[in-house]
């Protein structure tokens, strides 16, 4: 699938302020950017970086006033593996110490809270990937999708008891009940082209046994999505971490006022191409 | 059913202050104060008042230093109204003046935040006694009864997700429930003989249709546990109220250390007596 | 000074549903209510009763589908007694029964868990009215005014970090400060003329030393703003309580959508009367 | 300044389990390890691996029952730089990757709702060492030390209000404001000779301007003891990280009773090295 994204932003800095943003498509084998531009107005210098997720950022300095954020993208998106729904865990004696880190507590995901709930609810399925979609099942059952009704410091302990919110405080759900279960889960961040319209989309990856066939390294992250029945078409990750403070879009050290914010993906016709 | 009840406190006060008690027994049909003393070391003026819930409150000042308060009471127990399974609620549109605030959020049972999580569990069951119980069955076997795990800030929202705590948890818990359901409930604490040992407790009272053959009220407040699997027998009421915050055995105005608490409940004998 | 008072409402109910409206002007001595009307339409039965805090409420059942509510009012207002800045509180040993609950923590005033941020912050100050004044100061020039950023979960204990939100929001911090200070405070709701627009308003009010030449009642309630540099003037009085939660204008026992919502108060020019 | 360093803890597992354990003298170049043992009981194999944070980290697998573990070592501490009170913050524009982490928030550093409090008390202040060290002063003179009044969940955002807590507390809260005023911060735990007794310590680093004369790195972490009104001697590093969740003495994938434990610090005369 080749899809064409465009990401355009404008804001109001009432004073200079450092930021850096996420918005840049990453690079990942499934995901093959075919051309992409990132236009600031005015013009800016920005530095690229990766931070300790491998995510591409971009730091830049604004001056005060107006500034336009244009990403324009096309990628060809192959098929990430799936798993089964047998695919085993990874013992804990085996996850390597990058991955050991997204078995803990984090800002969003408080699973050390969580840890009673979780494993009343699901301890006694059998671990794996089957137990991760059920965890999805069961909060897309219980909990209402809803903007409006919770704000950016709902985390997924206020989720437990609320039951109401959007795609990122159900992926923020679905991770601390991961971890609680001792999972290792990471939230995820994208443009997806399956949405109505198509927009960003937070969903979530668990580290389980790699995909048969694979047998250099100890385990994988698949995605999941807590929001929908099924992972959607077209998504596109940016950027991963412990939960929303590690992906945010654009990070400012300071205020600054979004004026508007538009997110277009659009899948080409293979005429097209 | 006769009872023997001691309560002792010592309390060492660093400087002077005002505090209100509630530990003598509640004057109610089913409760015939055979005999009490309530004495203080060193000897106190004390003024008694009945609270907006009709509680007994004794208020005194009390010098620094050693203070101990000494009750003993003889009860005779009857036997309150117990509802059938299928006693209804009471029409909302019914409910006394003094009720409605029953209803309503308070300190630690957040019932506006538990409206989802509530009607998601309990909302498919008929309303009315047999719910409040179905209640009281699904904390008990989904909560964890352990001391030291809760603070005397925990609250009903807080054990929605972490579900370990003592009785005072266990009531708010239910409590907040009932509330999120429209069903009137309060708070209740007392001593308790059937307890290993006997103890202070604490459970509560849900409003509904009154027992059979009472005809002058349009409801009655019926005692539920939320801790134990069915009312403990030789429970004995001291005060009602909100939550935990109405009922407190003594509010200081100031600051004290408790020092020792004994609390003995006993069953006399029939040839004893 | 006279005012005219208007409130409308519309709702849009799914289902039908019993509700309790607290929208009509008390009835106190420093305002003379020179006429009302209330209509509902469709035309309904209601029952009008006081609460234990002696607030006017109206309960009704209403069927699903539109519900007009329009209540107009003309009061004369009178001028209430203010505070000397050296107006003593009233020792706690002298507080009336009814006073007492309002020391106490409640679902948004979490005094118990402000104990020494209130201590250390107005500890120092001599108690009564002037500290009262200095707490409505210190919330006016350390908290952002603005609408939007809090929910109606917002308790005193987020505000104290979080420091924005709305007059509710104020209010409920300068209680939850009072009582942390031991000082009986209550949270008050009404009509305001000095808005720009007018509106309904949250306030509170701190229980101290009667009025020079009262002689007959332990103490007073007297109104203060948290929100504004002095109490407003056109401030009419509908309900008191707790918190917010037993002030609400309408609480409903189930589900409604707000359609439409206008308040207008003006007063009414001397010759017009 | 040398020191002998002892720690050994016994737990009970009811069951197998995974750990990883952070109690390991961190390799710093003021910190040169003389010696060092660790023994498990019964014997155990372990795998060291290091995280993100470059910690040194143990993982084990263990069986059931009584795990006994004791680690002691020699350490030779040198003079870590001190930051002059006039050492700039390092701009954001030009912090590594690695940096940008440290100033977002976390489990216990919820910086982002402290940012109004934080700018608040000290927006006035001229960034760099010695507003971090007004942090640690405000805190040592704003908040109790006291065992036994939070807990594993206290966060800063808690410590705002509650103002009561131990080293732990104390330098989360110190961490939110810094990173609340756009400071990077981070979380760090070890072994302190300069308490009575000598005992685990929770402490914090700042990211600010490089030392004189050292001019290849852009910033540097300096220590900062938030509980203290100056460092504490005979400081020794185990770990850092965001907060307390990356630096736990040791994580357990499972339950296991604390049975004991103990730690000793002490300096070694120079007639006795």
């Amino acid at each position: 699938m080749e899809l064409k994204i465009a990401a355009y932003a404008v804001y109001d800095l009432p004073a200079e302020l450092t930021a850096i943003l996420q918005i840049e498509v990453a690079r990942l084998p499934s995901q093959e950017i075919l051309s992409e531009t990132l236009r600031f107005t005015p013009d800016l210098e920005t530095e690229a970086f990766e931070d300790l997720f491998g995510n591409r950022n971009r730091r830049f300095e604004a001056p005060p006033g107006r500034l336009e954020i244009a990403y324009d993208a096309r990628v060809r998106l192959g098929e990430p593996p799936r798993p089964a729904v047998d695919t085993p865990e990874v013992p804990l004696s085996s996850i390597p110490p990058d991955v050991v880190m997204l078995t803990l507590p984090s800002r969003y995901c408080e699973s050390d809270r969580l840890y009673r709930v979780a494993w009343d609810l699901f301890g006694e399925v059998p671990p794996g990937a089957g137990r991760v979609q059920l965890i999805c099942d069961w909060i897309r059952s219980h909990v209402a999708y809803e903007y409006g009704q919770t704000t950016s410091s709902t985390s997924a302990f206020d989720m437990v008891t609320e039951r109401i919110g959007v795609c990122r405080d159900f992926s923020h759900l679905a991770i601390a009940f991961c971890r609680a279960l001792n999972t290792p889960a990471r939230y995820a961040a994208g443009y997806c082209l399956e949405l109505d319209p198509p927009d960003f989309h937070a969903y979530f990856q668990a580290y389980l046994a790699p995909p048969r066939g694979v047998n250099d390294v100890p385990g994988w992250w698949y995605s999941f999505d807590a929001t929908h029945e099924r992972l959607r078409r077209g998504l596109v990750n940016t950027s991963i971490g412990r939960d929303a403070v590690d992906t945010s879009m654009l990070t400012l050290f300071g205020t600054a006022q979004l004026v508007e914010q538009t997110v277009t993906v659009a899948e080409i016709a293979p005429d097209a191409t």
